[in-house]
């Protein structure tokens, strides 16, 4: 009477394809997330015994390698998942071959706003880690509250993996309404920090995504001229803690040490919501054992654990929830369609914390912002929490609301201004 | 003695994927290039009568199709050799997988400049019409005849195919060592001709690749501006007289007409330069009874033969000499990579003339350039040709050059001007 499937759970053996590099340098490197992976596969064999994950992994370190690699391996037998790529432009080859094929694709990565279409190319893309539209959230909702209006949007264009630019894509796609001005900061040596403020002054809000060290120079210009009175609001995005993004630190042990921490009192710095409960503990010193075990160099900043690795290890629990609810229904594994359908508009216990992927299949994003709240010592804190599954925007008391209120330069009524310059 | 393959030439079965959009409205669709397939099929039947072209078309309408067709197929058994795609972003996933697999590409499109990186992603891809990049010799070549200095790049983009980001694109490469300034043309129709001119003022030449209506207002604008009297040169690209490129024709029978001749007696046009030789007319002949027999409608203006046309008719030529050479040395259709090499560097006699495919796989290309030799009337005629095999431009008797003399606006030394104006 009873199903054998629900009683005895009999072996379903589950291909799995992770496409990740093989370099070290990478947040999402394989040597760094393949102990997350194989943590979940561990810990997945209580819930799921009759579960066999066999994890295979291929290369990515270049932009068609995985590509590649699905195209080749599928002729013989197609992966039941796919976890990852990470970065856009493999991704974006791999995860539309995938939805042809209706694989189950689950990235921490592919974040850039095109991702979004699940409509056609990208119909088998689940996104466990926030996108960058879900990160302009916290921006939308601040220019709400606090009543600004135009922004000026400033990235640095690596020309490769393009991170920033895609960051601020989000921003820009989520934010279209408002007036927006976008500068690309050129990495020749030649470029001119202070060249930005010479046009677009009257943008009151300035989104910047850049390397710390690029923040500092901007930072350092915009102090230079007097836009950190108040006149305009800086933002940094610092999403992965990875050198590409810079990390709201003003201290290099440089003479403009002391100016620049006075600039930095004005930038606020927008991060993941970082959550700890007691089992991420665990987590992260295995994560911290295996980093040192493999002797792994290249990536100083890289930390052991990071979104990449959390949202890995939430994929494959994503996934053997979803394939289980599945298969009780009477589907299999090759339903990748079906099973992807499963793993939406959905809440899991990640990690970390709650994982809650939206009706679209987009992981749903928690923001903090961070204010120097003592321009003393030039130390930051939290003043701020977004929460994207309610869409709120949470003050904190170390919020000083003076710091967020625009002093709006006076306005010069059109003819006045003709006759104030009437020489020219 | 004798090899057999020499003599007997058993038969040789040839696979071949002709990836090309169903729908009728390109230039380059299915029911327009597979009479030109065909009749090179029966051309080479004498020749190399023991080749067996197996021709399997597959669908590019959608810009992921042609690549998940390759794919797919690829699985039972990889074709020998693939024709097409001709539109940028659908050649790139093709070619990157093609080349992975070594398998022979053979494009009349993919002209973008990107698609010049045969060392690595696109090793595999022979270009049989001139790319952008060949396009933008005629302006270098011009450019140095005339001495001109500086050139705005105005382009309409369509954010589809993009033909004329990508043209722009090819004399921006070939011509960085200019003073170059890029501008986009609008679709929405609130665009502003007039702004185009209000900026850019100092750039001598106005190179644009736009329909034809829109070349119209944009000189039309510049007519208005006086920028017509011979103090810049004003060039259209037209290509594939297909309804993106302007094609000259400045009559639209409206109360515009007279002041569109005299603005287009400025304005003058590059073209594929067009040789006929008398078995043209019959291969000719025989594409507008196919095109008529199928009834093709939704693409007035794609002419029975056009480049593409004739460049997959070609195609099919090329690799059927290299891979007849390469057997002769002891290869088989399997060595992808050689017959490639094979189709470098050579020359074959095309239907409608020489092709000549330079060392690095990409055809060499002629072009012509028309101006308006009577004003009166509003007629144009070819001027002078550019040929990209000696790199020769050559100067016919209905050139006027005072037509192509700049006249250089009076230059004021700064020092004149900051007398000049002293109020600002």
């Amino acid at each position: 009477i009873f199903s054998p499937v629900l009683t005895d759970s009999p072996t379903e053996e589950i291909e799995v394809l992770a496409l990740l590099p093989q370099n070290n340098s990478f947040l999402f490197s394989q040597s760094r997330v393949a102990p997350a992976i194989r943590y979940a596969q561990d810990r997945l064999r209580a819930d799921h015994p009759g579960f066999h994950f066999n994890i295979h992994f291929e290369d990515s370190d270049q932009v068609n390698h995985a590509l590649f690699a699905l195209a080749d391996r599928s002729c013989d037998r197609k992966p039941d998942l796919i976890l990852g790529p990470v970065r856009e432009y493999e991704a974006a080859g791999v995860v539309r071959l995938a939805s042809h094929w209706h694989i189950p694709v689950i990235s921490a990565g592919a974040l850039a706003t095109a991702f979004r279409d699940k409509q056609s190319e990208y119909s088998q893309l689940t996104r466990i880690a926030p996108s960058y539209v879900k990160m302009a959230e916290i921006f939308s909702a601040m220019f709400e509250h606090f009543t600004w209006r135009s922004a000026l949007l400033l990235y640095e264009d690596d020309r490769r993996d393009r991170d920033c630019y895609f960051t601020l894509e989000g921003v820009h796609h989520l934010m279209d309404h408002y007036d927006m001005e976008v500068e690309t900061i050129h990495q020749e040596p030649t470029f001119k920090y202070e060249d930005i403020f010479k046009t677009n002054l009257d943008m009151e809000v300035v989104i910047m995504c850049a390397g710390a060290d690029r923040i500092r120079e901007i930072m350092l210009a915009a102090h230079r001229r007097q836009l950190t009175n108040g006149s305009n609001m800086f933002f940094n995005v610092d999403l992965f803690n990875a050198s590409s993004y810079g990390n709201g630190s003003w201290r290099r042990g440089d003479e403009f040490d002391d100016e620049a921490r006075q600039a930095y009192a004005s930038l606020n710095t927008v991060t993941l919501l970082r959550t700890v409960k007691p089992e991420y503990e665990n987590f992260s010193m295995e994560m911290q054992r295996s980093t040192e075990e493999l002797g792994l160099y290249g990536c100083d900043d890289c930390g052991n654990v990071n979104m990449f690795v959390e949202g890995f290890h939430d994929a494959l629990v994503l996934y053997a929830s979803a394939l289980d609810e599945c298969m009780k229904s009477g589907c299999t594994k090759k339903n990748g369609t079906e099973i992807t359908s499963r793993m939406w508009n959905r809440t899991i216990e990640g990690i970390a914390g709650q994982v809650s992927i939206d009706a679209n299949g987009d992981r749903v994003g928690d923001f903090s912002l961070m204010a120097m709240t003592n321009v003393e010592t030039g130390s930051y804190e939290v003043v701020a929490n977004y929460f994207g599954k309610n869409k709120s925007f949470q003050l904190l008391p170390a919020l000083r609301s003076d710091h967020f209120t625009l002093k709006r330069r006076q306005e010069v009524p059109e003819k006045e201004k003709e006759v104030e310059n009437p020489s020219c």
